[in-house]
């Protein structure tokens, strides 16, 4: 497998959005004409996702059923070269290409405006297709019940381990069974870390610096190192998975920062590897039904699955009463990796309208 | 992991079936009734899914957002006993089960009479789930040409690695991205054989003896060990994948009978392992457009993720442009296992409706 940086969802940020009102005008239902897609965000995911609309045009009419139409790129600075991207559709003015759309696709990543502009859509009744885990991690149920009283939906398969399908498994592929507990390893770039430290033998803190240098950890590597990436992606699926309540608040979770030589060493010795796991499970302790979520630092058996994830790698692991043990392995990251899952997304999307 | 073993769909018969007619009353489609579910087979995963819907049925219609009512299970031979099966439910006339059905789950195997009453479900416009993978090979095309014409849906998750969810990802997933092969370990009664010969030592044919005491085999194992229920199910892949014309007849079919204890000397000698391996690839040989479709016995390294399969595991290898490679690991058979796949459809069918 060669390594994939992990690449975040753009960080661009257009100007604050005026509180979304519901209006009188839905989105265009007429299904011959093209689909108008919104897009929002124009880094590493949103050029992908700009680029493969355009070349792959055939195929995602034919599975759509209707043509869809790249009518506009929001990004907060409009003189930036984007390859892929026709310069023609870069606009800064985020609130009119929603208002203009029948699907928009967030991939600016951050908080706001992101939330509003996503608001805002919903409330049009137009479905959003977002990579955005930090704000679904925090607002996804708010989200979820606007969408469903605006009679339409929030897709996010893009928001955790990019194209490896985790959230459709737990979301649908099991929605018959019973799912026990949910491990894997979700960030790539701790991963890289890690396991330059643990098959190369780099000492820790070159190891990090490594990664960074690669493209696998950003200028601030505090949310990946920190366990605040993989936290947002098991709060999704746990969430999902048993549809409790489950907030970024419950997560236990403890970083790789605080790791030492010492530790790779004493880890080595006993035959384990660390790796930072990420995992969720039910729980009836104490009588009542609720999910445990954690974030940590495990040393695991050289032959346990989780230890022979790769470079950027992430993997999977769910437990459920019927299926057995299910495990998916990929890529977590990287522009084009996250922009198929984006366009899984808007199949599916548009295909339901 | 716990082997698995391998358990076929039932092949219950029950009495030829009359060509479906159009008729003029179409399915209920009052919402807060319950969904009245036939369920055609009593074996071990008509068995399972009897069960299940009953353990699960408050979670089922929260899914669904209605009661499941399972209104008969059609077999041939009513007077057997079936674990965890009303017996009221027992009915040798799926004809009359069908015609009353809201969602039809057929589970019985075989061409005929499942053919017919998956057809007549279709005519009705009703949904059909089904785990038949020699069915959907032989006659996919034409029962969704059917099922479209109706204005409903054909669904069988079921019939390729049971609950590993490889149908839902080549088809919805994936469905932006460009599939380059499909590669994996399908049938998990030869991976069982082929795990003994290579891990523990035994000699083949005393293997095969061994897997068919333990149930991985069927009295007749030619279906498995002749590669044509791997056969089968990589047609249902590539034909999803691509949306081409593939059939049986497409497949380069080897089974592994004809495997001596000396080629699995050499294999071991050259540090490689024989695995049945199934895959399918697009190729523009001869400047076409057209897939190629395989199945047969290859040594692949140790290290390779296909060698990696042991006892009765399943492992699918998806490549695709943008996604990268994908890898979904767990058990293909089982009664529970491909219950599991058959209840997420039964929702997926349902949810729709």
């Amino acid at each position: 497998m060669t390594p994939t940086p992990t690449s975040h969802p753009d960080d661009d940020r257009s100007a604050p959005v005026p509180t979304p009102q519901p209006t009188s005008h839905t989105a265009t239902t007429d299904v011959s004409a093209p689909l108008r897609v919104a897009l929002l965000g124009g880094g590493t995911v949103g050029a992908a996702v700009a680029r493969l609309l355009g070349e792959r045009a055939e195929l995602l009419a034919a599975r759509v059923g209707r043509p869809l139409e790249l009518v506009g790129v929001a990004v907060r600075d409009t003189s930036r070269v984007r390859d892929g991207v026709d310069p023609a559709l870069i606009t800064d003015d985020a609130v009119a290409l929603v208002d203009g759309a029948d699907l928009v696709v967030e991939v600016m990543g951050g908080l706001e405006p992101a939330r509003s502009l996503i608001e805002r859509a919903l409330v049009r009744g137009v479905p959003v297709v977002t990579a955005n885990k930090q704000l679904i991690a925090q607002q996804g149920p708010e989200l979820h019940a606007l969408a469903a009283e605006h009679g339409t939906d929030l897709h996010y398969e893009a928001a955790v381990m990019a194209a490896v399908p985790v959230m459709a498994v737990v979301r649908e592929s099991l929605a018959g069974d019973e799912i026990a507990s949910i491990s894997g390893i979700v960030n790539g770039s701790t991963n890289y870390v890690l396991d330059l430290v643990a098959r190369k033998g780099v000492p820790f803190e070159d190891a990090v610096r490594q990664a960074g240098e690669l493209g696998y950890l950003e200028a601030d590597p505090t949310e990946d190192l920190e366990g605040l990436d993989a936290a947002a992606k098991i709060v999704l699926l746990a969430r999902t998975a048993w549809g409790l309540p489950v907030t970024l608040d419950d997560v236990q979770r403890q970083g790789i920062t605080h790791l030492t030589d010492t530790d790779f060493e004493q880890a080595a010795a006993n035959g384990t590897v660390i790796k930072l796991v990420a995992s969720a499970w039910r729980s009836s302790a104490g009588g009542g039904d609720r999910v445990e979520v954690a974030v940590r630092p495990v040393a695991l058996p050289q032959d346990d699955p989780l230890a022979q994830a790769r470079e950027g790698a992430n993997v999977l692991i769910v437990e459920a009463r019927s299926a057995g043990t299910l495990r998916l392995h990929g890529a977590g990251a990287g522009g084009d990796a996250t922009a198929s899952a984006v366009l899984g997304d808007i199949v599916r999307a548009a295909r339901v309208r």
